[in-house]
This record gives C-alpha cells, structure tokens and sequence, in this order.
C-alpha cells in the first residue's frame, strides 16, 4: 500500500509501505474510511520538533476491522470502530479513572495516513459503533479520533459550565471545535479569537458570541473589557504557544480554570505569576477513549457536526498538497479520501 | 507602642512605632490577643525577597476591636474578631466566587507583631466571634488567620475527596496543617514528607498515615512506592521552592491535583512537561476570609486544634529571637504575647 511518510521539515512523501499486519495478538489491523491531517503534525512538518529517522504519519482514524489478533475479543472483523491517537489498555488505574492517555501501557498510533492502519492495544482502544454509519457521517467521526475528543477535553479541564463565560484561544480545528464542545456544556458566552473571516464563521455556527481579533495583551486587554474587568470563568487554550499561553492566563478570572490542550512548544511558566494569577491549570494529552461513547452518539443523533472543521477534501496521494494548505492556513483541516 | 521592625536580612528591631488609628472610614483598630512570626516572614527576613525600607512586620492577627470608622457596621468595638492577611471588600465579584485574596480592593494586612492593629476593609475582613473566647483558644484561633486557612486552601485547591491518597511537601505550620486539612476533607491515606522527629509527631497526630523521609528524586521514588507507581491523588506543595514543586508534580497521578500555597521563590514550570505530567494545578494566597466561619465553628467546637503547630512562646519583646528561631528551624512557629 501507500502511505505518508515524512523525511523532514515540508518533506511529506506519499510511498510504498508494507500492509500492517498482527504483530502482538492485542492488535487490529483497520481499513481506513478516510484520513486526515493533524495541526500537531505540522510542528514535525515544520521542523519546530524532529524525528530521527523518515516516519510514517497520521494518527486520526476510523474504519473498518479487517483482522484481529487472537486475544481481541471486543471488536470483530466487519466492525466500523474509531479509536484515540494514544492505544490505551483501559484497565490500568489511570485509565479507570478516565486518563487513558496516560495509560501504563499508551503507544502512539501512527502511520493513518494510509488505506490500511495497525491499532495496538485494540480491545482497550476501539470502539464500535452498533452499525456502520453512512458516509456522510464520516468527517465528523473521523474528528472524534483527536480533534473533537481533544477540544472537548479542553472544555472538560476548564470546567465549563451551564451559564458559563467561556474564552477560546486558537482557531484551528481543535480550538473550533473546544467553541463546539463548550456550547454543548452549556456556556453562556463563548468569545472566540480569531482574525479569519472563514474561521470565525465556523465559531460563530459552533456557538461562539463574541469575536475578538486583537492578539496579546491586546487580545487580553479586550476580554477584560468585554468582561466587564472581570475576566472568563474556562479559558481553553488550544494552540501551544507561549504567548497563548501568556494570553490565556491573562484572560483568566482568579478562581477561574484554563484547559490546555495545544503541545506546549518552549512554554514556560513563572511560578510567582501563576500563584498570584490565581487560576486553576489543567491540560495535556487528551483521553478521547473516556469521551468516544458520548461524542460518537452526539454525532450519529445528529446532535453536533464536527466534521464541518474539514474545509478541503484531497485524495490520499495528494497528502503532501494536504500538509502545504494547512501549513499555508489555506485549509483549516484537511480530508483525505483513501 | 512598640513592635517589630525589619530593616535589613536578619535585622529585626522591636521599636517604638505610632499608635494605629483610623486612616479610612472603613478601618478597625484592633488590640491583638497574641501575635506570632509567619514561615513567609522568613523569605524577607533571609534576604530572599526584600523591602525598599524598614517594614513594619507581622500580618496574622485576632483581638479585641477597639474602635473602627464611621463607615464600619458589622463589627463594633469589644468584639472579638479574626480576618485574613489580605483584607478584602467581600462584595467585588472575585470576593462573591470566594477568591477575596484577589479583591479587586485587597490591601496587605501590616504590623500585626505588635499590640495593636489596623485592619482596612474591616466589614469585609473581619469575622466577629459570639461569644470572647476563653484564652487557650487564642493560638488555635490565631491559626485561623493565615496558616491554617492556607493549609486548608492547599488542600481544597487540590481537590481532596473523601477516601483520597494525599501527600504534603513541607513540615512547616502550613504543611502540618495541610495534614490536619486533608484529614478533615476525609482522606483515607496522607503521607506527609518530613525528616524532623517533632515535626513528624505533630503530623501524625494531625492524621498522617505515612511519613517520607526522602527527598527529591528518592522521595518521588519512595511515594510511587508507597501508592503502587500510581502516584498521590491530591499532593498540597506547602514550601514554595522549585524542589518542592518538582516533587509535588512527580508524585502526582495523572489527573490528580497539585493545591500549592508556598509563594514560589525562583519557581519556573516547563510547559511540555507539566502537559504530559497530566496534573491539575492550582494554588495562590489563601483565600482565607472564605473558609474563616467554618474553621472557627471547627476550632471553638473542639474539633480541631491547629494551634499545636506552636511550639515556642515568648514575649513580644523577644521577637527578634522568634525570627531566629523559626530561621534555624528550633521552632515551628512562635507565638507572642502581647
């Protein structure tokens, strides 16, 4: 089959590689209903982190099982499944307490930009869903594999409520869909920061109130203001930079939570200005096993439409034309059909 | 009057100063039923953060009040009163969440090492007792207006639960109260790290199960231990320096919660590392008027005794020895007579 590999800062190459195939009897081999490229991918595309060697990319998937290893007994050939981008065996402590990325036994799912992907740990990490859903309904599943799992968690850290100011930082697909994931808790006013005209527009159907398209202490300045000084209740950071981060708990009221889900990259934080910030921090790797059953359910009652991130639509072997539009932000995010 | 003065590293005077009176039509006079020195007393006293000039010292305080402005109505003169090191408004929306250490109005409480005090903001900090309270309720209730509300915030902050594994960075009053805190909040298991025989026995006596004796890295060790690899439900940082909150990151569960309430000196937080350390953090000066009802209800009820974290007293004149007796670690915390 072929698939993505990266070699380097914007090498993305579209070449031969083996079919996966059972290596530990836990595993599942996938046939892919579509692929798609990831904001985190683009920190190796860029070079901002490194691989050592050329490495096989993509780590959003759902699909059908083709073939399981002999002690998989959860999920079945001919089964539509979505799983996390973190395998989990979802019966160690930390995954009985809903941190499945942080399993005792997590590996990264890799190489789903491809027709066919190896899943680890399958009974722990897949879900099937009861049928196999209709096409239509696979952008937005496929988003409940990182993004849509990942945004929701952001919202889940900061713990937004009903009622709740709410205030975005990014404006990719994960911090779009942290808009969506905080309206279905129930926020009161979602102020969304962004200065594209495309991707507001998402955040204003996602349920965003208010837009704010100043950056900085700019952008701090104008949701103090908007908050009557005061600041946001959940602020849900979801890019990864210093200065986002900076910005988030700036905007922060004391008392007041930020959920961080953007890799940090060179993030520092000063102790004696987080003490006197006096908000509460929480983020990381998302658990989107913990947050699949629901999500998935969302999204086949036709309740949320996720899939509505995905503004380019490629066939597989244009993947390296995939990872330029992104890197360009001519594309939010982009679907690969296999 | 006289009192305690700090003019340089090590260099406390107990000098004559003016008589408090009322500056605002918002203040109260208070002549104080016993002063005490603060372990955060200590960073300025070592030369680790440093006043611009001679600083009047002390910020825990309870006592008579012996007079207040015109503009003062929930408190009278001859009531006994406490309040907290920050005075606060009580009516801001930071104070109606609870977070009156961030009042939009706060005002450093100063010059409690002496016999009498001016408190700003007296109908917003201070809570008035029904009743004068006999005389050996004067330490525990003392407590009540920094270290025992800061240890108890350390562990509100880190979410302890009924049935919870917690551990506590720091044998200090904070830290030992800490204990005392989490075991209120029923925790099931605390472990609390300390090298120090009385230290020790003042922390099991407040409800601590386990006591490490290790730090650093074999500390961290010796907890993952003592939880087998998983790791501290809540962990309350009771210090302040970058060691101590290495530790209480380390020995944290995913998804467990760091309460940290030292003032972090020279702390700084890598970013990447705090994501995949998949904790909760949150922490900053107590918010201490919130909990001050309920823990003097705990206090003069007799359930608790947090004034054994005294362990030396001495006259008012004697403060300078206090100072040095906390900074050589003869004493936990001195109280004074004033």
């Amino acid at each position: 089959m072929r698939g993505a590999v990266l070699y380097g800062p914007r090498d993305v190459r579209f070449e031969e590689r083996p079919l996966p195939t059972i290596i530990e009897p836990t595993d599942a081999i996938i046939r892919l209903s579509a692929s798609c490229v990831c904001g985190s991918d683009l920190w190796p595309y860029r070079g901002i982190s490194r691989y050592g060697e050329p490495t096989a990319m993509g780590h959003e998937y759902c699909g059908l099982v083709e073939d399981v290893g002999r002690d998989v007994t959860s999920v079945r050939p001919g089964q539509f499944v979505i799983g996390s981008f973190f395998a989990s065996d979802n019966t160690c402590p930390h995954c009985r307490v809903g941190y499945q990325s942080s399993c005792s036994h997590r590996e990264l799912v890799g190489g789903a930009q491809a027709p066919q992907l190896r899943v680890p740990l399958a009974d722990g990490t897949l879900v099937a869903t009861k049928e196999t859903p209709a096409d239509d309904m696979i952008p937005s599943l496929l988003t409940l594999s990182d993004v849509m799992g990942t945004g929701w968690f952001a919202a889940d850290a900061a713990n937004v409520k009903p009622g709740a100011t709410v205030a975005v930082v990014g404006d990719g697909a994960v911090g779009l869909l942290a808009v969506l994931s905080a309206q279905q808790m129930g926020a009161a006013r979602i102020i969304a920061m962004s200065r594209h005209p495309t991707r507001q527009a998402i955040a204003r159907d996602f349920g965003a109130t208010d837009i704010v398209t100043e950056r900085g202490n700019d952008g701090v300045e104008r949701i103090k203001e908007l908050t009557k000084g005061v600041g946001a209740d959940s602020v849900l950071e979801c890019v990864g930079t210093q200065e986002a981060m900076t910005q988030a708990i700036g905007v922060t009221r004391p008392g007041g939570s930020v959920g961080y889900v953007g890799v940090p990259h060179g993030v520092s934080l000063d102790g004696e200005r987080l003490f006197f910030a006096h908000v509460r921090l929480h983020g990381g790797p998302a658990p989107v096993r913990r947050y699949l059953p629901h999500l998935i359910d969302l999204v086949l009652s036709g309740t949320i439409n996720p899939g509505r991130v995905f503004d380019q639509t490629l066939p597989l072997d244009q993947v390296a034309e995939a990872y330029r539009a992104m890197d360009q932000r001519r594309a939010i995010k982009t679907l690969l059909r296999t």
